[in-house]
């Protein structure tokens, strides 16, 4: 871990754009998925997920997602459906609808806001299945009303038979409408391309090992993707006011993820700074993912000091990172200052693991500095624009030495017939 | 030119990758200037634009700029002006601002929405330097408040020395704040890293040639690039009511732009197709451009006939053009059906160049397709957002217990003991 000046410090980790190998395999796959579809998806599927399937046996059946909730604990279903309440509630306040400015002269001139038709999510198998990304990913869909969410998932992971009846119960209870056994970049080529059992879908998100990473940007351009995640990140801005106890308790749910996480205190104070390294010393030694948090505070995790919390707002703008939490006497004072962080968490009971579960805010955040350009997944994600003009005659005729003038300008003569044909008679 | 039943009909067209050749050039001048700023910089535009420049030379001097203003025409200027008053006004009404939802208990939960503090615009040299589209470029920045706009333009095309004047005002009018006589690759890399004499951006908009298109995708991720446009698209879908002499000019002021352009009718009434099909043929044969478009029509251009409009409103869909005229008795009544359009123009005065310069909305469109899944330049793009969450110690107690279900749930151990370390004592 790195401990001191923030001069010093650079936070760089490498975009992850595969071995030459990985991005030959995912080449294959597309390509055969788009020319060959069902058959070409099922050879994969056995030949990687090593399950037999026929085109029959892609799509989940009503039968198996009802089975599922007798597999759930009833306090799970239950925090699961408040968390989605929470999240379908804030995201309800993002959505905008259609609007047309109708002027005088009879123009309107408007902006058409629709929901995408179809989307696909890709949900990995194993340890990464996490329902809480099932309810992120998809209830921004579902606010936006696209009326097809379909999911992806594998077939079977390491020996484990079926899908995990938690992703199946936190999909039903988020609105997937279709739910098929497919897994890896095969499974992203048939959203993108479409086979005979899977209609093709406008747009795919959610995580996955790097072969569906490639996948993504390889069909990028037939289909929308989503941003592709780097690993997580936590900043924390603090005074002498902040508990060294939650600081390092926040920084460790950050650093438990991957070894790649990072997870940065940035202060002022020397004595929070001292309390919190032993802190993260104590707690990490209970944790149960200690190798894990205990590598990635190693490489990735850094007590920064600073001068002042001026200095430290200009840490954070220059880390852009994924969470932000400011732990400090008058947390708002400095909201002004925050120019990029994905999530700011504000105050001493903003730990960030309320934001992961249930505040109602998403958790696909942008990471690796990306939050200098990039934002939190929201319903704009899933809504297109089409803007809207209705001209008048009168309009037209007011604008059409203007239009003219620069049409012929930039060489398109066209372009200004186009207009003049319709005044011809006008004013002759 | 296609011309017949929609059934038929198919439009595809390649999205460009470069060959390898081109890839390896892009990827030799990224790294150059990623790794060598300046000098690279300096060295390439030697090479490829034949001008030898000093660091000192890049920036475009004020006076430069104030020259420019004489050398164009006062109706050009004020043409340019009252498009850009009328861009400004439109995108003005887009402009969304922080929202905070403060709760009872004391917890607030809200996006805070900010301008990206840094954006480049690429703007080609030569024929393809249109003031209209450095207006549809800079202005929707500059309405989401972007406080720094830098405008790269190669330093001389064709033999032709120095900058166009009518860019340098247009850039002017506009707002840019820093102008570079830089292009290619080279600038595309010098925007997205920076380099001694240009500070590096957050995000990279406007159009360009293969190597620049190559360049952005190369820097995508160290910086925001807008999407990559392909050929432009006009789709117009009529009846009996329509004037056949208009369709033909705007399908012409389509064609005229390249000769990948599209331009497509779709009508139940055989009369119209006959004569937008006569008048295409009388109207191209006095065009300046008559070859370019002349080819775009015989490759890409259509007359579809449908049995009923509602069957065209399904090729549209299909279709998702960028451009979508709708001259029909009630273009209102059909607008609730089109899903997929970049723009929709309404009625016979709504011709396609009262967009392309004039009314107010972008021009700088979903193509190929892809309005399926994308939308209009808008200020959005030029806006961040994050998450914010204030949460009270009332509501972290009602919480708790159901965010460390789900935590555990998926074996993250110091999620939940980041909660429940804010409690202890709390209920004991």
């Amino acid at each position: 871990m790195y401990v001191g000046s923030a001069d010093g410090f650079r936070l760089e980790r490498q975009t992850e754009y595969g071995t030459p190998e990985q991005n030959a395999a995912v080449k294959e796959i597309v390509e055969a998925v788009k020319l060959e579809g069902d058959a070409a998806l099922l050879r994969y599927t056995e030949k990687l997920d090593k399950v037999k399937l026929q085109p029959a046996d892609l799509r989940v059946p009503q039968e198996e997602i009802e089975a599922a909730y007798d597999k759930v604990e009833p306090e799970f279903l239950a925090a699961l459906r408040q968390a989605a309440a929470n999240i379908t509630a804030f995201h309800e306040k993002q959505k905008r609808t259609t609007w047309i400015d109708a002027q005088p002269d009879g123009t309107l001139l408007g902006m058409v806001l629709r929901p995408l038709r179809r989307v696909g999510l890709y949900v990995p198998g194993g340890k990464a299945a996490y329902p809480s990304s099932v309810l992120m990913n998809v209830l921004p869909a579902k606010v936006a009303g696209v009326p097809e969410i379909v999911m992806a998932t594998p077939p079977a992971t390491g020996g484990r038979e079926g899908i995990d009846p938690y992703i199946l119960v936190a999909a039903a209870e988020a609105g997937v409408t279709e739910m098929y056994r497919i897994g890896g970049a095969q499974a992203v080529a048939a959203l993108a391309y479409g086979t005979a059992s899977i209609p093709a879908v406008d747009k795919i998100c959610g995580p996955g090992n790097i072969y569906v990473a490639l996948a993504k940007r390889a069909v990028f351009g037939a289909v929308d993707i989503d941003s592709i995640a780097g690993p997580s990140e936590i900043a924390v801005l603090a005074d002498d006011t902040a508990d060294a106890g939650y600081i390092a308790a926040d920084m460790l749910s950050q650093a438990e993820h991957d070894e790649m996480a990072s997870a940065v205190l940035v202060t002022p104070s020397a004595k929070l700074a001292a309390a919190v390294e032993a802190e993260l010393q104590r707690q990490v030694a209970t944790l149960p993912r200690r190798e894990i948090a205990e590598k990635s505070l190693e490489q990735y995790g850094a007590i920064l000091t600073v001068p002042t919390l001026a200095d430290g707002v200009a840490i954070i703008n220059r880390l852009a990172p994924e969470h932000l939490e400011v732990i400090t006497e008058d947390p708002l004072e400095l909201l002004g200052g925050i120019e990029n962080a994905g999530a700011i968490f504000l105050g001493p009971y903003s730990s960030e693991p309320v934001g992961d579960y249930f505040a109602g805010p998403n958790h696909i955040l942008p990471t690796n500095g990306t939050a200098r350009f990039s934002s939190p997944l929201n319903v704009d994600h899933f809504l297109k624009k089409s803007s809207l003009i209705r001209y008048s005659r009168q309009a037209l005729l007011r604008d059409a030495a203007g239009i003219a003038t620069l049409a012929r300008h930039e060489g398109l003569e066209a372009h200004a017939r186009a207009v003049e044909i319709r005044l011809e008679g006008e004013q002759s």
